[in-house]
């Protein structure tokens, strides 16, 4: 738990990234970013992140304009783990919904959130 | 995106978590549940992870008495992580902190956040 930074990625070499946003302090959404992701973010001031799925840096709302704008970068203490704390341009989910967490379990269905 | 819930576990078999208190929303930690996390977590209303250190289930606050009752759990779009909001007993992180994200970062440098 030094002072400098040195974030820990994991085996594929990434670290999770929880996206909040700074005005209502909600969970927006929840990425993961490589190396490369982590210092484009650092460098543009907007989230960049690492898809999994399709294998490549993306820039959040490179093609939907929703991008984040990066205010603060908490960093968690074993440094494999980073909050973002962003300025939203638009909805943050591909569905349209403000938040990706837009609903909630119960007993084994997706309810609404309030 | 069913409205049934159908976590999607990753390679590994993992979900990832947000740990979110109830009371002031601040992201308090971020750990891996893999489906016996999730479901000790659903029975007993305290929250369990897996420990990819130790390669174990592991009920949080199992030796320091720090546990986190869960009220709700938010699941995202594409149903591959979640938010636990919780009342947390005590501080979350080992360091005694209250939350794991206890520094931003500034330059290369950790420092205390608000």
């Amino acid at each position: 738990m030094t002072d400098q930074f040195a974030p820990k990625f994991d085996g594929h070499g990434l670290l999770t990234a929880v996206v909040v946003d700074s005005g209502d302090g909600a969970v927006r959404m929840v990425a993961f970013m490589d190396r490369e992701a982590l210092a484009k973010t650092r460098e543009t001031g907007l989230a960049h992140f690492y898809s999994r799925s399709r294998g490549t840096l993306w820039l959040k709302g490179e093609t939907s304009g929703n991008t984040l704008q990066v205010d603060e970068i908490l960093v968690d203490c074993d440094q494999d783990a980073v909050v973002l704390r962003c300025r939203p341009q638009g909805p943050t989910c591909h569905t349209g919904a403000e938040s990706c967490f837009f609903r909630r379990l119960e007993d084994d269905w997706l309810v609404p959130g309030d």
